[in-house]
């Protein structure tokens, strides 16, 4: 049986990690997608908060579990039996930063394999952070994220509406 | 008539920006230079500074207006009537980042085009970021902005002395 | 009145050569699309044929003109009153060259513009070589260009059965 | 079952090649090499050889098969009941490549997954024309290609000596 | 006689900093090594740690010197007599932010000139940022860094324990 | 005393090859332009015409000396006692390619460093092969080569007239 570990920090998962977890659980038996706990005060979501929507958004896919951690991406993966790191290759700007941290996670667990799916191609502008930025400035994330996503984005900034740290790269 | 938008922080414009602007102009009816009202802790100079030195500085260029503007891009190209939101591109380090931000703003409004003009190659090493950190280090930024930019660059940081937030790259 | 030129083999031209074509209409004035005139040799339709091809796919649009060219790009810009040159951009690969061109053509004629639009994402992966490697193969190109071009290039195929001439990049 | 597809030219198989097929045969219940059946003058060896050496190679790994085929990647693939495409990414030069070949063969047949391995960082610098020209000029291959392989390069290099066709990149 | 400036901050120095300093040692007849004054709360280690801790990793190597500066790298240039700026270029991810600051330096002081090693494939994957995060989620460092620099990173994160700022690639 | 050797095709030299070459002379000791003795059907210019124009542009650097060599670049590195293979990187196109004949090359011979010089930017979108395409078409190369070799290739030309192998990227 072959498990394969999606981990990132999912601050909300979009439409483009959805994707991702769906066809990886096409091809392999298990797929833990690991949602990394981050410093709250270096998220939007809570860390229970981004579990719970991602488990919520993939409700359908039997053989997809979703749970956090701390520490070292390869020492997770061990601990869930992984033998696979699952990550979305994005026709623009991912490549370099996965190659790095691929390289990396080899080196310490040479075991440990990292396989890329390319993303599908609609969604290869998307990112947490560029739909954070688009809900903060009123604009639409239709097919961006799911239902229960874009509910949960837009009750979050309309209780941080002072909130002002918009991303640079919309309007830079 | 062909209105275009020119969107950025403009923090301050380097030579490099007036190159685009000014270029633009020669092509397009009308332009609108669209600056970015960000939070002011974020930038050095004031969203009306900004304003007021990209407009002096392009002093002369009789159908290019200057105007501030908060939320989408998108937004405000439509609230200006532009059909066209033009951007500039360097030879090193832009394209990724631009092809995302053009596609998402054609998703969100597919009738508005977005066109690159070519960085011309002496200032394709120039940026905002660049121009600040000589500047506060202390070194030379001749053809890298305009005078007034200069001037006012070197008086604000006469007051900020005390600053010590210099970017990374230049020395990393 | 603002002339723009959008040069290419267009061997034959794909949907993505059209798309842009399009888009660049709707902008400028006139648009002349330039077919090179390249020896027989190097390409599979003859220069009548790429233009007469193009032409008719782009039928609709009245302010574009399709015409051959032979010689330097910038001078026939200058032969049709282009005072700009249009490209195409796609997500993947383009750029370094089209940088290295446009940067090229702007020492030649420093009053020649060229612009970039951002190919649409569903032909970000299309070529002309492409095209010609899926139908040599037998392969569906449903979407990939119009179809009066899609019925000349079954046509030439079955009259070139013989050619083995295979591009290396889909199978390699 | 999952049965993954490594299609390639292989000519020859390099020790890049190998490790790819190796790692994929730890992950996938079985793998099938597909050997493309280049004509003759585009390859060193003969469709036969290049099945047959790496074949050799992967000796003692069961769950591999090594086949030739013609035709598209997506019909071959179909054909063998694979649900994956694996390839291998190398730090530098192919990721733009194989996403637009990933892209292009998710359009043709949307079920069939590519999914990319990151080539050890040993071997990032190798492919299979690197290796020939090596060979062609005199050099030491040792630890490029497998035992068979190098000392089939060997003797086919012996009866071309007269061949003077040197890729460029290694002198350029 | 030909001196080298390499500068960087060094927070701390990796095996692939001391390579760098290595292999320039091997070419010019002296290299400094110049360590940049960083504000204390951008970094981990003070500037007289940083240069402590390469100096000591640098012992047998005799015409390197370990000087900590501040201002624009290139007065630094000047000030030791340096004729050429050394800086290392790893397979992945830093060629256009050293491409555009050897623009900018050599803009600034002509004769400066800039030149670049190719970082050992063992250390592409390498950064100070990435050994500093590895430590504080307690993952084995060994052969990323020198066995004195070891030691002081595992001291340092003691004592920051309660420190959470940990840089977002590797678990992203 | 530090032996540089400058390897390539230098079909012909442009104003970047002289700028690198003429850099290196200021840093290092000699150098060595190693003229790749490729096969007279790949270039325009005969060997000897190759390294008859490179010399001669280079007149009045005296630790300059051009020499052709076949066989492998490391194995004429060692016969002219070079520790040092210099390169020019350009703002664009060049890295990848460069930086694997960079680990290639020290995996053959390790003690051979391999240093890259930055190409000037009124140089970055230079090649031969532009060069010979813009002359093929007629167009200017002023600034482009040096006197000795725009007269080289002008007469060439004249006698190649009927040749028609024209590049395919300044038209594409």
């Amino acid at each position: 049986m072959t498990t394969a570990l999606y981990p990132g920090s999912f601050d909300p998962a979009t439409m483009g990690h959805l994707d991702i977890a769906t066809r990886a659980a096409a091809i392999f038996d298990k797929i833990v997608v690991g949602v990394y706990d981050a410093p709250a005060k270096n998220v939007l979501f809570t860390t229970e908060e981004r579990v719970a929507l991602f488990a919520e958004a993939l409700h359908g896919t039997p053989n997809v579990e979703v749970k956090s951690f701390s520490g070292l991406t390869v020492d997770f993966a061990r601990s869930v039996n992984a033998q696979v790191i699952v990550r979305g290759l994005r026709a623009i700007s991912d490549f370099e930063l996965e190659m790095q941290m691929a390289l990396l996670n080899r080196k310490m667990v040479p075991s440990l394999e990292v396989m890329c799916f390319m993303t599908s191609l609609e969604y290869s502008f998307l990112s947490s952070s560029i739909v954070k930025e688009i809900v903060s400035l009123g604009g639409s994330i239709d097919g961006m994220v799911s239902d229960n996503i874009a509910k949960a984005l837009k009750e979050k900034y309309r209780k941080l509406k002072e909130s002002a740290s918009i991303p640079r790269y919309l309007n830079s």
